[in-house]
C-alpha cells in the first residue's frame, strides 16, 4: 500500500475516527486513501480554521485526538488561531499538514514556505515524514503524543511522494505518557495549608474542571471553607444539577484581583499562578495577592483527580459537596438585551447539553443564569483567539451526536469562521447558534473606557463599529442552508430558541441586542 | 507623544496612507492614534486574512505599501496566506502586529506565541520594537525595506507598552534600496541569444509584466520572432489595447512544457526558471527543455525596464511591438458555462478595469475572451493560498478609486474570506464581483482525472462536493450588505453584469456553471 493509505489505517488504528478536511493537490492520495477507509469520518470544512476548531470542540469532548487534513503552509496557517486555542486547551489533535513532495521542495514552487516553523508554534509535537516506509511509525508515534497527558497538538508533514509511494504498512498504536502520579508529600503538604484555618482558595485548570474532580474539591470545599474558582478560560467546566459550583476567575485583572483578595494560600490544580490576560497600564501582570503563599498540587501533566481524590480523603473524610440549589430563571419578557437573553437561555438549557461559549461582553449573565440548571458542559475561548465558536460546535457535535450543542456567539466573533455554518448544515448537527448581534466590537469599547481615553475620534468609530452595513446573520446563515430566524424582544428568543431546540439539525438565532460599552 | 502616535506619523510621513485593520486590545493605543492622524485611512476587516489580502491589492496597484494592524500572533496566522501571496507577489506591505507589553511576555499569558517565528515566514523584514523611543525609527526601516527593491513585506512587531510610552517622535523617511542595474555584458550575452537566429522565449515576471516593459518586450518579439510569455500567476499584467499580448505560462506541467518545446534560449526578466506549481508522479518539477539555455537577464530586485529597454534598443532599434487586433466576443446566449461567461465578461470589459483573476477552473476562458478587449491590469493568485480575491479587489478598489474591479471568484475559494464583502460594502467599493458557482472543488477533480485515478469513494464525494447544501451566495453577499443577483443563463449574466458595472458600490452576481470536471 501506498503512504497515505498506511496513514489512514495507523489512525484508525490509534482509535482517531474523525477527520476534519480542507484538501489540496498534495493531500489527494490521502483523500483517495480515506475513499478504502470508510471508518474514518471526513468532514468537509469550507477553511482550515473551521476543520482546526472542530477538531478542537472534538477532542475536548472525546479526549481523543480527531485528525485535520490541511493544504501546506498557508492552509496550515489558516488553521492557526484555533490551533492555538487547542493548545491552550491541551487538546489531543493530529494535525496532517500535505507538502510538496521531497524533490521538488528545491524549486521553492509558489505554495512553499517554512511549514515546520509555523507547525513549531502551536504544536508540542513535528514530524516531517520522508519516507512511505515510515510514515506510518511517524504517525502512530504522532497519536501517542497528542494523547500523552495532558493532550497537545502533534503536526505530522506528509509530502506528497511519501503518500503517493508503494512499500508501506500500517504501524501499530504506540503506548502514550500517562499522568505523573503527585507525590504524597505534594499532597500533604496542600492538606497542611488547607487545615491552616488560613483563607484559601483552590484554582482548577485541565482536566480539574470535569465531574470527577469537581467532586472531590466539593467535599475539600465543603471541609475546609476553601473557596473554589477555575481557570477564566476552562476548556471543558462540567456544571449545573449535582455538580459543586466553580466561579470562574475574572477576565479583567480588577476583577480577578477582587476575588483572590485576600487570600493567603491559593493551591493550583491544573492551573498555573494566575496572570492578567492582557497587561494594563498601572496594573500586575501576576494577580497572586501580597502574602499569598502558591501550592502547586498537580500541573496539567499530572494525575490530578488522582491529586485531588487524595487530597479530599485527607482533609473531607466524610464531607459531602454542598451543591448548588436547582433553579432556572423564568422566561423573560420585555426588551432583548444581554440579559435578558441570557435568562431565556437559562430558561430552556437542554438536559446534557454543551455550551460552547464565545458571547464575549453579551455573555456577562450567562454563567448566573445558567448556574442551577441541569447538567452541561461549558466550552470557552482557552486562547483567546476569536473566531472558535461555530467550528468547535461543529467538532463538539460530531463528538457527541446525542447531546445538543448550544453556540452562544459574538457578532464579530462569529465572521472569522462563518463559513462553519454550511459544516453544520452538511452534517446535519444538532446545533443552535445565537448569535449576539451588538453590532460593535464591544469588548474594544469596554477597554477604551477602562483607559479612561476620551469619547473616541474617527478611526475608533470606523474601526470598532459593525452596523455599516449592519450584518444580517439570518441572510448569511440561510445561505449556508442553516435555518434561520431573528429576534429583538425577549419574547421572541425564548419562542426561537424553544422552536429551533425542539428540532433537530442547526438552527441559527441572531438576537439583537445593545452593546454593553 | 507615545509610540503609537510616532508610529503612526511615520508611517504617514513615509507615504502610508492607508492602514487595513482588525484590531484587539493590545492594538488600541495605535488605534487612538490614528483618531489624531485623519489623514491615514483605516479600513475595518473583519477578518485578518482579508486585511493582509487588502493591502497586497493595494500595494500592487500603487506601489506603495498600505499598513496593516493585527492582534498578536493568531491574528498574524489568520493574515498569513494573503501575507504568502503578497511575499510571492514582491508587493510592499507593512505589517503592525501588536504583541502583549514587553514586561507581560514573561507570565504566558494566553495569547502569547511566537509572532517572531510566524512573521518570519512571510516577510523578508521583521523587527520586534523594544521602546517608544526607537519605535518610530524601527517603523521608517519598515517601510524602507518593504519599499525596496523588488518589494516585500516588513513587519513590526509592536508591544502594547511601547504604544502607550510617552518620549516618542516621528522619525524621517529612510531611502528605500532601489533597483540594482543590469551589467551591460548581461544585456549583450541576452542580444547574442536573441540575434542566434535560435528559438527564443522571454519569461516575464515582477515588473516585467507592467508596460514599460511590455513595450520594451514588444519590440524585441518584432524584431527577433522571441515568443513572449510571462509567470503562470503574475501579481499584475498590464493587458489589452495598445499592449502586446503575452501568454501566461501553463498550470500543469503538461501545459507549460508544451509551451516550451523546442524553446533553445530561455530569457528570465523578473522571472525565475519555470518549475512545476505541484509535482506530479513521472513529470519533471523543472520545466526548462533539454538543450534550452537560461538567460538571466534580470532578477525581480534589478531594474527591468531598464535592461529590457537597453536590449530593445540592442536588438530591435526600430521596430515596433506587434499588437493584438481590438476585438470583443459577442455577447453570448444560450446556457450559462464557464465559456460563455467568459463571453459575458469579454464583451463588457470596462476600460480600465482591474481584474482580479480567482476563478480558477471556471477561468479557463477568461484571458481569451479579455485579450483583445481595452486596457485593463489583471491580477492573480501568486502563491496559490486560495482566498484571495475578494480581499484584493478591496484594496485594489482602494488604490484606485476612479477605476471599477471586476472580482472574478471561484466558489470555493470565495468562502475562506467571505467576510471582505461587508468591507465592499463598509467602505462602498466599485467592485463587481462574478462568482462561478460550480458546487465543487473542480480543480481537485481534475488532479484525480489527471492522475488517472477512479471514479472516487465516499470520502472523495463528501471532501470535493459543495452542493450539499448549495451556497447562496446572493443570500450571503446581501447579508454582508452587498446588492446580489443570481443568473443562470447566458442572457442574465449578460444583463446583471452591464448593470452592476453601470452603478457605482458594490455588486455580487451568482454565476450558474457546470463544473469542468
Amino acid at each position: 500500500m501506498n503512504g497515505a493509505r498506511a496513514v489512514a489505517r495507523t489512525l484508525l488504528d490509534a482509535g482517531v475516527e474523525v477527520c476534519f478536511a480542507n484538501p489540496g493537490t498534495s493531500e489527494l492520495h490521502f483523500v483517495a486513501a480515506l475513499d478504502d477507509e470508510p471508518a474514518m469520518r471526513a468532514v468537509p470544512c469550507l477553511f482550515e480554521g473551521v476543520a482546526t476548531g472542530a477538531a478542537d470542540g472534538y477532542g475536548r469532548m472525546t479526549g481523543r485526538p480527531a485528525a485535520t487534513l490541511l493544504h501546506l503552509g498557508p492552509g496550515l496557517g489558516n488553521g492557526l488561531a484555533n490551533l492555538h486555542n487547542a493548545r491552550r486547551a491541551t487538546t489531543p489533535l493530529v494535525n496532517l499538514v500535505g507538502d510538496h513532495a521531497t524533490f521538488h521542495k528545491q524549486y521553492d514552487a509558489p505554495l512553499e514556505s517554512d511549514i515546520d516553523a509555523l507547525a513549531r508554534t502551536v504544536s508540542g509535537w513535528v514530524r516531517r515524514c520522508t519516507d512511505a516506509s515510515t510514515a506510518a511509525t511517524d504517525t502512530a508515534e504522532a497519536v501517542a503524543a497528542a494523547i500523552s497527558a495532558p493532550g497537545q497538538v502533534a503536526t505530522v508533514i506528509l509530502p506528497a511522494d511519501v503518500s503517493w509511494s508503494g512499500g508501506a504498512r500500517p504501524a501499530p498504536p504506540v503506548p502514550p505518557r500517562p499522568p505523573a502520579t503527585v507525590p504524597d508529600t505534594t499532597v500533604g503538604a496542600v492538606a497542611e495549608a488547607l487545615r491552616s484555618g488560613e483563607p484559601t482558595a483552590i484554582l482548577l485548570g485541565g482536566v480539574a474542571t470535569r465531574e470527577p474532580s469537581l467532586r472531590a474539591v466539593g467535599r475539600i470545599a465543603a471541609a475546609t471553607g476553601a473557596r473554589l474558582l477555575c481557570e477564566t478560560f476552562p476548556a471543558r467546566l462540567e456544571r449545573g444539577a449535582g455538580l459543586p459550583a466553580v466561579e470562574r476567575l475574572g477576565y479583567l485583572a480588577e476583577g480577578a484581583m477582587a476575588q483572590l483578595d485576600g487570600v493567603r494560600h491559593l493551591v493550583l490544580a491544573g492551573a498555573r499562578a494566575p496572570v492578567s490576560f492582557f497587561a494594563h497600564p498601572g496594573l500586575p501582570s501576576l494577580l497572586v495577592p501580597d502574602g499569598c503563599q502558591v501550592h502547586v498540587l498537580a500541573t496539567t501533566a499530572d494525575d490530578i483527580p488522582g491529586a485531588l481524590g487524595q487530597l479530599a480523603d485527607m482533609v473531607a473524610p466524610h464531607d459531602r459537596p454542598v451543591l448548588p440549589a436547582a433553579a432556572r430563571p423564568v422566561p423573560p419578557t420585555g426588551a432583548l438585551t444581554a440579559e435578558t437573553a441570557a435568562a431565556a437561555i437559562g430558561a430552556l438549557l437542554p438536559e446534557g447539553a454543551i455550551v460552547v461559549d464565545e458571547a464575549n461582553t453579551s455573555g456577562l449573565w450567562l454563567p448566573g443564569a445558567t448556574a442551577g440548571g441541569p447538567r452541561h458542559d461549558w466550552l470557552t475561548l482557552t486562547g483567546g483567539a476569536i473566531g472558535q465558536g461555530l467550528p468547535l460546535a461543529a467538532g463538539a457535535a460530531i463528538a457527541c451526536p446525542n447531546r445538543p450543542v448550544l453556540c452562544l456567539e459574538a457578532d464579530g466573533s462569529a465572521m472569522y469562521t462563518i463559513s462553519a455554518l454550511w459544516t453544520h448544515a452538511r452534517e446535519g448537527l444538532d446545533i443552535t447558534t445565537v448569535v449576539f448581534a451588538n453590532r460593535s466590537y464591544a469588548i474594544l469599547n469596554m477597554e477604551f473606557q477602562r483607559l479612561g481615553a476620551p469619547a473616541g475620534g474617527p478611526a475608533r468609530r470606523d474601526l470598532l463599529d459593525l452596523s455599516r452595513p449592519g450584518l444580517d446573520f439570518t441572510a448569511i446563515a440561510r445561505g449556508m442552508g442553516v435555518p434561520a430566524s431573528r429576534a429583538t424582544t425577549a419574547e421572541d428568543l425564548t419562542t426561537q430558541l424553544a422552536k429551533a431546540l425542539a428540532e433537530p439539525g442547526p438552527h441559527l438565532i441572531e438576537a439583537v441586542v445593545p452593546a454593553l460599552f
